[in-house]
């Protein structure tokens, strides 16, 4: 990944509401950000699980407020959930989507990249490429309940999916958009939008940074569904029945021999990836470029 | 290629009309399989070949009934008529076809994978292969006339084919539909279908074992033209006629220039690709769930 | 690069008016191909460079006429021209356009193909990957303006663009229509075609040597906008701006990781790649069918 910002871009494309700003925002480590309402529910403070063992699958609702980045927090958490529910026989399936009104999830979170050292960097690295990997290759059926937004890493995580279902809000665009923030996405996170849309739309579509609208991304093939707000659910639901119809193990080993060329490639180049990202984002122009994106981010709100 | 057999799927959806069933159809070494109505026609007993030299090409009508099981020596005349056909040289081209009504193939054959022992198993899945290899490779242009129901293997050999016109019926589905049966298809027959219908599409179909009814095998690219179901061998006639007009050296080379690399695939593992199968079929689990599925189907037929 | 050049073929679709004929347009190395009517413009005499540093882009518009036939020298002005405005940091992006009325670039010049010796074809067959590795790979966004025909080689220069704009004049089919000259694309045609519209398109379209009319060539994904004639300049120009409007290292850097493989493949095998051009190209069959062929357009033109 390579960060150039450019400040143009800054003031035009990037303050966008989802951003997460640091200070005006619940605090990442409080107990405030955790909880969950249903007393069925497990899961970790960001990730509300709603388990329905007897039809084998769960719900599971992102809650990183306001804009479900993707901190190492979050990610932990999001991983250890999926690893539980893999881990449980009794699930074959679940659903991902999003506890905070109007966005999916923003991606990865750049706080977790300004001001740290090189170890954390190469460790929220690791983590993101884990998640990845895991959701990606995950032996149970990932049906995407897309309710908000879902630019960048969050569109990543929809990518990864099995199906995704997007609800018919303008707002929710769906997009690998590094380029408008001067970054560019990992060859993992391209490989993932090839094998979604084919290799010419992905091409045009990070190249300029695009972000969907529900109707262009049906139409390029970034959802498979799009249907209206108040259906998200319980459309995904209908369509994990198809999925959980099939025999499990065939689905499983077909889906690996679908995917498995595509992750065997960032395993193969896995620390050469790391330690590309950390020397790119420790540049002091980088580090600089981000700081002041922040406080832009952190005034506009305030 | 690996078999899960899951019961529940079995008395759902596997007892399909085309399956082929011990005991209940003509044998398959009986001269009643064979013949041949055309005085005109050469070929096997399970081959109907019907040439026309002076156009440059044979219909190769595929007569194995009830449903054109891909049994061994099914597989062994087929490769033979090709052959023959390639290695005259006033041939240019081929229309496969069906002469069992409703049904272009049901693919490969159970009864091949049941109760024998491993040579048998390697000589059968070596013969698949071959038959992939040659149809896929071939140095004519072969047109696939879609007369009937094309699952499994049936499919693998219309996707074979430079071009597929498929009867408008709504009955004649056409697909991947191993994981259904609890198989998972070869890396060849996805590698195929992904070279057909592209990435994201096959995933999902193979995933799903989706049969394609025409309308939708239109739309996704699993055939390239859908006609009134008496006009599929006139078309067929038709589109032969634009492939011929094509300097045929040029054609082939170009032919070979796409396919070439995917065939490469198979032919660099094909040793371990055969070990695989066996090793698979030979299993205890996988032996006695396929007796249980033959003898069903055997049951509801009687 | 394969020829078997058939006779049928010849008298019946070759004969077309963009194939350029020795003898009958203006000398290629004469004054008169040259010049250019914009006091502001730069450039090749085969090549009209309008440059707009303030807006930082230029229109290069191809004149070789009548064709636009891609001979040796017009290559190499080409390739100076897109060298000298890549190496100005003002300019961040081109419209390709012809200045040949009908014409957007007939492809390679069977002139260079014929009568010459190995070096010359060598040398010949060098420029022809140059061209396409640079414009490929370009730094600038480089934005095709289709305003004529262009098959083969025509073709891959707009292919390699990053986006492509077409009149909509039934007239201006595209497509690598090698197949109906009895020649076959080489791989990295292939290749960039594969890019473009996918596997199977592509192996449909190379193997009947298709060129596809304006609405074809958009449904297919081989253009990306069809615009009326007279508009194909402004339009060009309005998607331009979009493209500008992305910071230039990121949106460069991702074009890298698109496209860089499927260079990488022909830097791998570049002089193997030559070696064979020059050995199929000096059969004496080949060029005794060149003579043929050449003959006839002249005598067809006189």
């Amino acid at each position: 990944m390579a960060l150039a910002v450019g400040m143009r871009v800054l003031t035009r494309s990037l303050l966008r509401p989802w951003v997460r700003v640091p200070g005006t925002v619940p605090g990442r480590t409080g107990p405030a950000a955790g909880g969950g309402d249903g007393v069925r529910c497990f899961g970790s403070p960001r990730v509300l699980v709603e388990p329905d063992p007897e039809a084998g699958f769960a719900v599971m609702k992102m809650r990183n407020p306001p804009v479900n980045s993707l901190s190492l927090e979050f990610l932990t958490e999001l991983l250890i959930s999926l690893e539980k529910l893999e881990s449980d026989k009794a699930f074959h399936a679940i659903i991902l989507t999003s506890d905070c009104p109007g966005i999916f999830s923003a991606g990865l979170d750049l706080m977790e990249m300004c001001g740290r050292d090189p170890t954390h960097y190469a460790e929220y690295w690791k983590a993101v490429q884990q998640l990845w990997l895991r959701f990606y290759l995950s032996r149970l059926v990932v049906i995407s309940a897309i309710n908000g937004v879902s630019p960048a890493g969050g569109c990543l995580l929809a990518l990864s999916s099995d199906y995704r279902v997007l609800a018919d809000n303008p707002k929710y665009a769906i997009g690998l958009n590094e380029t408008l923030l001067g970054i560019i996405a990992p060859f993992w996170f391209k490989d993932t939008l090839v094998n979604t849309v084919g290799h010419r739309t992905a091409e045009r579509a990070l190249q300029l940074g695009l972000l969907f609208p529900p109707s262009e991304a049906l139409q390029v093939g970034m959802v498979d569904q799009v249907v209206p707000e108040d259906q998200v659910q319980s459309v995904a639901r209908s369509v994990l029945a198809q999925w959980l119809a099939i025999p499990g193990h065939a689905r499983q080993l077909t889906k690996s021999l679908m995917r498995k060329p595509t992750a065997d490639r960032l395993l193969k180049e896995r620390d050469a990836d790391i330690q590309n990202f950390v020397r790119f984002i420790s540049r002091d122009a980088i580090q600089k470029a981000l700081r002041v994106y922040l406080e832009k981010l952190k005034q506009k709100k305030t």
